[in-house]
């Protein structure tokens, strides 16, 4: 039986047919330092746009304190269609009371009208990412949106300025595009996304109560396919493929009130709409899977301040949310970051760390282990509890590379669980401490 | 009706009659650069012995992967006598197996022997910290044992040396003894304790289960007294204390496996026995608590690169649970403690990790607050979840002060909670990524 296959193309979000996308600078922070145009300062307007109605869904933060958009968006993804998505970076519109969610509402409407088309206000989902607290500035927003309708176009480089325009502290723009057949017909994933800071995501499909600890600077991911998807196919889709990739990162345990995952299916490669669990269905969850991880792990590489990759891998846990919690409680300790930080493998603060979670554990069972990415050999530093004896320079083999897994088992049970996250360095520390003599180096 | 009072003195741990201690260095780091004296590098071996049986009460790090000391002590506490305590720095002896606990035991033996006085092995208690996962260089650990027991003094020089061997990344000692009259009779309380980073305990009597996430550099802290006190009720009151002082406090949000405080209480003052509800027993609490507190705040000044002392006053929970958890979540996020580093009140970050905290929260209902330590005023930036329109200069003039107290309501209830807290700096980072081509600088 042939493997299910596809392959990377350019041009991310417009790739598939019938999306078009910009992105502008409108001096949302309100720097004085550009114009308006897209060649002032870094752009910090997005607009994504479907030629055709298309079918939507969503996941968002389940911080209690979340953002006017997000609001915004829980309730008109439900709705299942759009046709653009408005993004602004720079300010979060988060905490912003009633005039916020006026706000988010109005960039919609904004959107739908500099658009035209036929795209009415219903059809626009908004989203927002930067300094909570702040109202909007709502005529540099307007603005920015009349100029980035202006802009909308298909191919690689639309893209790329979308993509730089939903950047907050990320220091490279984070894509992806897939081209891939279902059914006989041309289908294409494209996605952008942006990370950096207050990351670690615990998402759903209608936000609310968080199901776990999670992080800030805000995450957000946007998806389009010309794929023809039936609209709770494409949510269930969405659903799993967010839980396994965005729902596994942490870069520095804090989640944000504006994390938001959207994906716009146009249908325009003219396949029969995916349900169920179809073949095809079936390859759609791949590829969709492989983009959200691709996506996810480049927002932990490219996370702020960071130096090091690490998989934290624990198995023979009790219960799932048993290897959850001590895969967290490793990746979010600040003495482990910082250990890695300095290339230390220091499995005694893993130790340590894996004792305060809220995960069973029987300290004589615990085993701890070093591997390079996707290779086989694992070396152990602790093997039920006891120190194997492998050198502090044999562990640093892996701890001083640029990525490594470490290996936990508790051998109690079958529950496992994977994490992704970064270490912490002083870059990271400089970064968010800003300068409040300068307010416009203070981030979200 | 006068108020119960007492005064400050010198001596810390040997203030009161009847203790002896010494600090002496014999290199259990092993760094070659010094001959067992105390004149080689920092001091790293305490011995506090009473000349007469005294009363011991003990709290113990609810880590479940906890240190040998610590589960020696455990046991041996709830005995409830004891003469001496034996401490080392630069090594935890935690995930050392059996042999861990046989070098506890041995410290235990070797101290009483080197005493001398009549003091039997079962009348030693043990603490460590530093570097987990590391044997105990017991030759060392002797010879420093038995070069500390010649040492014995009493005066304030020979508690500063037994304070100054306990401490690890500590820039400075932290020391308080104090005079009081119970019952007409002269009594006195004195104390040393070691923080710095690993720090977030969440202690009991008897050790075992978290009832909280916690901390990580391994906090120590030994109380001493002249009073007689009943076993029973110096445990009651020392669980209070330590309620209200050190399971209050969290520089790094990492709960270590050795966090322990003991305190001994051998009758010399000539007080009738401290049991139950009588006045003097509360005028003791009042000094326990005072001695703990002061203590329990020294160490969060003197955090790993801690620049700001920060208060977290949460009240209107649900319930106090949820109280502590929100001012947790609070005190630990990444993004506010590097906000506070900077100077920059941030509180939009602080609402973020309100949010993600289990605390039950309602988003119009909050109110965050700044002030100054112990002065009424408080500057408001949020009240019933809408910005109050304090302008970012004013709310400065918080947060760029060396040390303020946040206030939050969340007006659902009656649940408050304090929490002790720092900044995260540059400098914790750079000091516990320590560097691993040089094993010495590498932290617990």
């Amino acid at each position: 039986m042939k493997k299910f296959s596809f392959q990377e193309i350019g041009g991310s979000v417009t790739a598939p047919q019938g999306f078009r996308a910009a992105g502008v600078f409108c001096d949302i922070k309100r720097l004085g330092t550009g114009k308006g145009s897209s060649k002032g300062a870094k752009r910090d307007l997005a607009l994504i746009v479907s030629d055709a109605p298309a079918t939507v869904a969503g996941t968002f933060t389940t911080n209690r304190i979340c953002a006017a958009p997000v609001k915004f968006c829980v309730e008109r993804v439900a709705g299942g269609s759009a046709r653009a998505i408005v993004v602004n970076s720079g300010n979060a519109n988060a905490c912003t009371g009633r005039q916020g969610l006026r706000d988010a509402a109005a960039m919609a409407r904004a959107a739908a009208e500099a658009c035209g088309g036929g795209i009415s206000a219903r059809e626009v989902l908004v989203a927002s990412t930067g300094r909570i607290g702040v109202p909007l500035p709502m005529a540099q927003v307007r603005k920015g949106i009349v100029d980035a309708a202006r802009l909308l176009a298909g191919g690689p480089e639309a893209a790329r300025h979308a993509c730089e325009a939903i950047m907050t502290s990320d220091t490279r723009p984070k894509e992806i595009g897939l081209e891939f057949v279902l059914g006989g017909k041309k289908v294409r994933l494209g996605g952008i996304a942006k990370g950096a800071g207050m990351i670690q995501p615990g998402m759903s499909q209608t936000g609310g109560r968080p199901a776990l600890r999670a992080l800030h600077a805000t995450m957000l991911c946007f998806l389009s396919t010309d794929a023809a998807v039936e609209g709770k196919f494409l949510q269930t889709a969405l659903n799993e493929a967010v839980a396994k990739s965005f729902n596994r990162i942490t870069v520095d345990g804090d989640m944000s009130t504006n994390d938001t995952v959207l994906i716009l299916a146009n249908g325009r490669a003219g396949n029969a709409p995916l349900a169920g669990r179809a073949k095809e269905s079936r390859d759609f969850l791949a590829v969709l899977d492989h983009v959200t991880l691709g996506l996810a792990k480049k927002i932990v590489m490219d996370g702020e301040g960071a130096s090091r990759f690490v998989t934290v891998r624990v198995a023979g846990a009790k219960s799932a949310g048993d290897a959850d919690a001590a895969a967290r409680a490793v990746a979010n300790s600040a003495l482990v970051k910082t250990s890695w930080c300095g290339g230390d493998p220091n499995w005694g603060r893993i130790l340590c760390a894996l004792g305060y979670s809220t995960a069973e554990l029987v300290e004589n069972r615990v085993d701890v282990g070093y591997s390079l990415p996707e290779q086989r050999e694992v070396l152990y530093s602790l093997k039920r509890g006891c120190p194997t004896g492998a050198s502090f320079s044999a562990l640093c083999k892996f701890s001083t590379a640029p990525a490594f897994d470490l290996h936990i088992n508790l051998h109690l049970g079958s529950g496992s669980a994977v994490i992704y996250t970064a270490d912490l360095t002083e870059a990271y520390v400089d970064f968010n401490k800003g300068d409040v003599n300068d307010p416009s180096s203070l981030g979200g």
